[in-house]
């Protein structure tokens, strides 16, 4: 197929790669890229505007978006709008936030515009050498459009979610459990840094990996982050966050879900990111207060 | 090797089919099995007591046990102390606490026995076809016993931890980071659950299974049990437990390490099997009286 891919970063560049691979063309946008010279394949065109982009595809146009979620990827919606015709095909394959998806749904809709949103997991590796991905939209028109998931996925890494706002809500939850298992991962290896015994963490992560009932992909990256330092101890423990934690959360709150365990790692991660704590001083405070408790001076 | 196996319970009677297709020998005994009828191999032979495997063994003996954690692993430890001699070797495959395991140690030391400290990982499967195993105990010693350990394990998945207890202690951990993975993923499909869209768990699953970042055993797991009962109608959410999560919460707090998303499982699980809440009868009774909210009636 030929594809108009807007967002040349880290994924998109990837994303276009693994296109390529799979003998699509593919047209490619991305305002602050002026040349990618990391791509030689002659069925890539770098398009030099949103129209050129848009003017260069066949109709019925397929675009797909690699955008960065929230004002960006709604300010490239509603740039391509007009200039798309009824019946094209647009996909964003960013961590949009669901409910963005919902509205630009509703508005694509109006202009009879097919919307899929695509929840894209894997990572970097994943965009140029199989994704995981989850898609939601008009369950007829995906057929037409289905090969592209199963060729930039993962064999079986591919799945149609139902109707629009699906895909990343899936992939949103996704990322909700991410935080949980992370934080179930981190808390343990903690323990073992506290305790008696002198584990060789490396180690530990690999033997976790062979056998055991928490092996997989995350256990993975533990290990290898070991084997390139053995305690971590050139980085420090601030865990930072891009929002899909935090959507999950809230998500849950009103669904009224009790999802304590997801919350929780949230709260740690912003807990990280502060060096002393307002509620460590009141509490501290009140130690004081009512027991003589002594505090720590600044 | 001639192994003593001692617990043929599921685990250990598959680790000693296990042990018996690595071409080792295993006297097997266990009070309350009087026939082992699936074990055909003439590398097997039934002893008909604690003394009668100790008996039937060569010097240095190598005794493996696979006996509940707690008094009964205790117990059997007691029973076989005064039968063995120095330099005999003695393996706690089970799940004891290793507060216990360091006792056991310390108590075998002075009859010059050696003990090691088996955490085993993976299942009934595992035992039998390949468990992940984290033994603990002397090191030079350990060398004599390795090839065991290799046998009846996945490929690289074994690993000498260092003195004793240090793998029973990893075992724990490990099983504290299951519990917070474990309940990060229910909640997650709790949340889809609860929400406006109609997925399919079983292909969720899939899909998470294939090229996503929480790719992993457990979701395979997940993927089977959807498989078995699309939504798990079957079956009521009461989340038992078996020790060694409460374990890793103990020793977190003896540690004074926060590791709040292990415990908050953990308490999860207590809290999956009340049917009710005293708890929340006292805060529905305090929003009645401060603010005059209704209550549920009994």
């Amino acid at each position: 197929m030929e594809i108009g891919l807007i967002g040349l970063g880290k994924m998109g560049l990837n994303l276009t790669l693994n296109l390529l691979d799979h003998q699509h063309r593919v047209i490619g946008f991305d305002k602050n890229i002026a040349s990618t010279e990391s791509v030689t394949s002659s069925d890539f065109h770098l398009a030099a505007s949103v129209t050129d982009l848009v003017e260069s595809l066949p109709v019925p146009r397929k675009i797909w978006l690699m955008v960065p979620a929230g004002e960006i990827t709604t300010a490239v919606i509603d740039e391509l709008t007009p200039l798309l015709d009824a019946g094209d095909i647009l996909i964003d394959g960013g961590n949009s936030n669901y409910k963005d998806t919902l509205k630009h749904a509703d508005k694509l809709k109006e202009n009879g515009i097919y919307f899929f949103d695509c929840g894209t997991s894997g990572g970097v590796d994943g965009a140029r050498s199989g994704a995981c991905t989850m898609i939601g939209g008009d369950r007829a028109k995906f057929k037409e459009i289905e090969q592209l998931f199963k060729d930039v996925s993962v064999d079986n890494g591919y799945l149609y979610t139902g109707k629009c706002g699906s895909g990343h809500f899936l992939k949103m939850v996704h990322n909700g459990m991410e935080y949980g298992m992370m934080q179930a991962i981190g808390e343990g290896f903690d323990i073992l840094e506290k305790s008696e015994f002198d584990y060789d963490y490396e180690q530990v992560a690999r033997v976790f990996n062979n056998g055991s009932v928490i092996r997989s992909w995350l256990m993975e990256l533990v290990e290898a982050a070991f084997a390139k330092d053995a305690n971590l101890d050139d980085i420090r423990g601030v865990m930072n966050s891009s929002g899909e934690g935090k959507w999950t959360v809230e998500t849950a709150l009103d669904l009224q879900a009790a999802a304590p365990v997801i919350a929780l790692s949230l709260m740690m991660r912003y807990r990280s990111q502060e060096d002393d704590t307002f509620a460590g001083k009141v509490v501290a405070a009140l130690r004081n207060e009512f027991g003589g408790h002594d505090v720590v001076k600044k």
